[in-house]
């Protein structure tokens, strides 16, 4: 595996946002107007043929979610392992073919995982989850400067958002540098589609960060751990499953980044200055 | 049915946050302090024994989030049809037995609706949104400044949305106040603590309105088609297929309402002042 190259960032994607006629109240009056809105599409994944699950995105990156997608659910790891990946983006399908269909069943996937295997307050929810979240364990350290730096980037780089106010964003970072971001209306989507880039584009991830302009919920996480990135920055706030989830798996979360503000919630020992 | 005396407003829960020690950054120093965080815990839903589903949540309000829920996937229109619903809070689980067990199996509910039964742009993606989604017909209209009284009030009622920033709020409201408001984690969830208090309540819902903290996407358009309400007031942003399923299943959407400016989205016959 070789190390990613810089690439420039892209460009916000022309079939994310499309427009609206509206009527806008402003100074007292209500006048005609048109506005920015965010698009929201389905997007079917079939396995060998059959239905696995449907969800709703931004139909940006369909190959990256839904690479990211299959690996967080635990049915590959490696991209190697997916024979073929033919997209009807029209009719919002995905073909997926699998060099080996995972024995885990689709009812196992979303059944809660119930077991005492892990003793901590570790709790996982749902089969894939216990499967694919690893504990990841990386030296990599951030200067509170660094953070700024990262989340600020993450914010410039967030067109889209800006304009329909409806959108996620996830950045891959070094920790000096966005490398590049990833929008979508699910939050979880914008990490998939980060998941599916790291794995197409066998990108290794000890160094890395990831960017996030949404709250910080266990699945978000827990999608930490699996793709295996050790710090996770956020313009917003954790819950308490998430930080207990963090705290077992070794990552990093900070949030509330805004306005020379931050707050460190767990594994401290890699933002140089707290002790 | 009789019409739901006007409750007084409820005090937040007092399980839906917690402490964690933090490090903080702030004035260019990194001090620890304590934080409040918003919890987020498990629920299985067993129906006559059987796992139907696992959500995470925030552990409050749970026999309505567990009604809400099960109207919003077709599996009862009446809480009539609910014959036992026991909760083992603790562990997560909510055990619930029906009088007539819906024949429309788990499988079928989380399948994709792929039909052309209805000719126009409504598109639905799930058969059980297709079975309970229905066209909302009500003459209620508000006025712009009804509009911002309603938002600022749920607004008012935050208080763990403002202690955590980790929190979506619901509101139930007629045209002149809010009744109650439901706070979670989850946007969804929100909303079906709110549809479950009307069912169980048996509150009519031809005068109601929803204001909503959180951004409009296509679920939650359906979900206030799946409760019947005609108005839905959102502090945030809508996605464009939440825009065209309210504009088909008849329901106003007014969203971005923020100091003294608000957009109206479809329907605008139900806010006065818009032609």
């Amino acid at each position: 595996m070789q190390d990613e190259p810089h690439r420039p960032l892209e460009e916000p994607s022309l079939t994310s946002t499309t427009t609206w006629t509206v009527h806008r109240y402003k100074n007292a009056a209500i006048i005609p107007d048109d506005d920015t809105i965010a698009i929201e599409a389905p997007l079917t994944i079939q396995i060998d043929g059959e239905e696995f699950a449907t969800l709703v995105y931004t139909p940006t990156h369909t190959e990256e979610l839904v690479t990211g997608f299959l690996a967080s659910e635990g049915l590959i790891r490696f991209v190697d392992q997916i024979e073929s990946l033919a997209l009807e983006e029209e009719r919002g399908f995905a073909h997926v073919k699998l060099r080996h269909l995972h024995q885990l069943s689709q009812k196992m996937v979303s059944r809660r995982f119930i077991g005492s295997c892990c003793g901590k307050s570790r709790q996982f929810y749902f089969h894939n989850d216990a499967r694919t979240a690893r504990t990841v364990r990386t030296p990599l350290q951030l200067t509170v400067e660094q953070c700024f730096h990262l989340m600020n980037q993450l914010q410039e780089q967030s067109i889209d958002f800006q304009a329909t106010g409806g959108l996620h964003n996830a950045g891959l970072c070094t920790a000096d540098e966005l490398l590049l971001s990833r929008a979508d209306i699910g939050r979880h989507n914008a990490l998939d589609k980060i998941y599916g880039y790291l794995l197409r584009q066998r990108v290794p991830v000890r160094d890395k960060v990831i960017a996030f302009s949404g709250r910080v919920s266990s699945e978000v996480a827990l999608k930490a751990a699996k793709i295996g990135v050790g710090i996770l920055l956020s313009k917003s706030a954790p819950t308490d499953l998430a930080l207990r989830l963090a705290q077992d798996l070794g990552i990093t979360v900070v949030g509330f980044i805004r306005k020379e503000q931050l707050t460190v919630y767990t594994h401290p020992e890699r933002i140089i200055g707290c002790n």
